[in-house]
């Protein structure tokens, strides 16, 4: 959400080159993710990779010393936004129903401003250790969420009758499904999409006496 | 949702064997959809089915011409079962914000049922003219869900602020989710989830004043 959450990978490996020509790291990591999400991380070679950017596979591992170290700057880049709104203050003061309002808006967008991103994450079947770490990470961000859910419960203001965890997984299969469907620049913008996401979960779909 | 909506597979293609030792086709298309669902339909090859049945790639394509097969039974399996709910009475009878329930709640039940088959589905990306005829026929099913909410709206039992498209997207964002976290056999039936999606979806996760 903040700029500082969205730190180039290349301050964290690679040679600190700046700049987007062809072979700098943040354009690999996107040719990267784009092609993860079109046919699957494991069906992803190096091979293709450099294929895709023009240029050669030595070009690719100057960079990143294989494809999962790719996979683990898309997942860190995903997990670390999403994670960062929950340290803002928007979620951690005031009404739990307005912070967890918050937390959904905010979400929203993450998932717009790194919609690749968050796709790779969603798509992470935890083959791997650096998968099993993002799913861990996806787990304690869910458990937070819940948490803020369960405050909501306690003050009278979110339903009892359904459990914490399932609205939580409910709601953020809601947020989440926006990554197959919305189009950003067409029709809605983000804060629209926030706005029908926050309607609709909070409030429900059907039209209700206090609205 | 009915048993004639299941049909096994081995009455569309195959040698119409039936039967479940290690080489019927419904074995396969079973060990194949879990293949798909680990590694992703790209990363998957024959030899991998093969080895997994613990037999020779020559009796697997003793039942299919090559996994291409094998991904169309996947799918039309899900998307068959999910538009036999659209044609039930309860989907084409009555008040359009029950029927919407009830379609809500039959899928539910599809998605549980077909598990692994719907997550085959929802990850199809549209690579092969199979995967977009797939993407096709989710397509004309959500826009006949969208055409219930759309009858929800004009008979004012819907919210009108939010287009009925993204209502019908939010809506089954919360079902699919389902594919991703529910455990049949763990924690809650199948009506329970189902009563829970339908309370949360319609009604919201905050407390109402008519509840």
């Amino acid at each position: 959400m903040t700029p500082s959450a969205r730190a180039k990978p290349s301050s964290t490996v690679g040679n600190g080159r700046v700049g987007r020509d062809p072979y700098d790291l943040e354009t690999v990591l996107e040719i990267a993710v784009s092609a993860f999400n079109d046919f699957g991380y494991d069906a992803t070679s190096m091979g293709l990779l450099a294929e895709r950017l023009g240029t050669s596979k030595s070009a690719v591992y100057y960079h990143v010393t294989g494809k999962e170290d790719l996979l683990r700057l898309a997942l860190d880049r995903a997990l670390g936004s999403l994670e960062n709104v929950l340290t803002l203050p928007g979620a951690t003061n005031g009404d739990p129903v307005e912070r967890l309002r918050f937390v959904v808006r905010a979400a929203v967008a993450v998932l717009v401003a790194d919609l690749p991103y968050v796709t790779v994450l969603l798509r992470v079947r935890g083959n791997t250790a650096i998968e099993r770490d993002a799913l861990r990470r996806r787990r304690e961000f869910d458990h937070q969420v819940a948490q803020l859910v369960d405050q909501g419960v306690s003050a009278g203001a979110v339903r009892s009758d359904v459990d914490s965890g399932t609205i939580t997984r409910l709601l953020f299969g809601m947020v989440n499904s926006i990554v197959d469907w919305y189009k950003p620049g067409k029709g809605l913008t983000v804060d629209q999409l926030a706005d029908d996401v926050i309607a609709v979960a909070f409030d429900g779909l059907i039209v209700s006496p206090h609205s």
